[in-house]
């Protein structure tokens, strides 16, 4: 049977792996350098600012989603990021994956946030689908840029 | 003289101003539904979650940035996403933009960000032309997906 919860402590191993999975499955496994203590003080610590769900079938935990809250200025609202959904290949079909953004849709609307927004790889077909069908719109005209690493310390120390 | 600080509670107006501006510019006035009650709360809220900058020129507001963070599952680092940069039309090209950029950056290298990230329309030329001359990188691959209103709702209470 399939069932949504909350995170606990005891999930911590188990994410990261799942982390990791999705990494793999984004072609992008080089760049996964979190530990088990960063995760553990993201969604645990004392200024933890991020959220998990963990989808289980019969127990098992099969799937997972990790969110924080960002804000729209247009709004003046949070509005709920969906930063990781993953579900194992093998447990896909079942209605895990709908199940977690549900449960994080609900999240949105307790907390009175205006948006629900996730970000998907162009060549991610079968994710693009899926999220079509539940009446998601993608947001085309905006690029995301990033600074990270050398660039970012240039840029801070930039006379 | 240019300036760059952090926002205070008298800076509201203005800031709610600014966001209103940018928004004309990107063609999407009507989609401003903010209050200065919001904005109020999310800077300086007792669970506020975003920062503002404001950058002066002899003491005179002429921009602004508003920030919070994101969290990288793949780096284990929270992330600094600058939501909004505006700087009057009629004071630009005296490096008010490039100066919240890098105090920004600074912030983010201080607070052990990993990265440093934002969104663009792709048809802001003069805005990604600034981007990429400060050594961002666009991350083209990734599509924004977003549910709200009524298809939040729906979601949130599909069986």
């Amino acid at each position: 049977m399939l069932n949504i919860r909350p995170a606990t402590t005891d999930d911590v191993t188990k994410i990261l792996w799942f982390i990791r999975q999705l990494a793999i499955y984004e072609k992008a496994e080089h760049e996964v350098h979190a530990s088990e203590d960063q995760i553990h003080s993201a969604l645990f610590g004392h200024d933890a600012h991020c959220g998990s769900l963990i989808a289980e079938v019969d127990g098992e935990a099969v799937g997972f989603a990790l969110y924080f809250f960002n804000f729209s200025t247009w709004l003046g609202k949070p509005g709920l990021y969906l930063e990781d959904l993953f579900v194992m290949p093998e447990s896909r079909g079942q209605g895990a994956g709908k199940a977690l953004l549900k449960a994080l849709a609900k999240i949105a609307v307790d907390r009175g946030c205006g948006r629900f927004e996730w970000s998907v790889l162009d060549w991610n077909t079968p994710a693009i689908d899926f999220y079509q069908s539940l009446g998601a719109e993608p947001q085309s005209e905006w690029i995301i840029y990033r600074t990270h690493g050398e660039a970012l310390n240039r840029l801070a120390k930039t006379d």
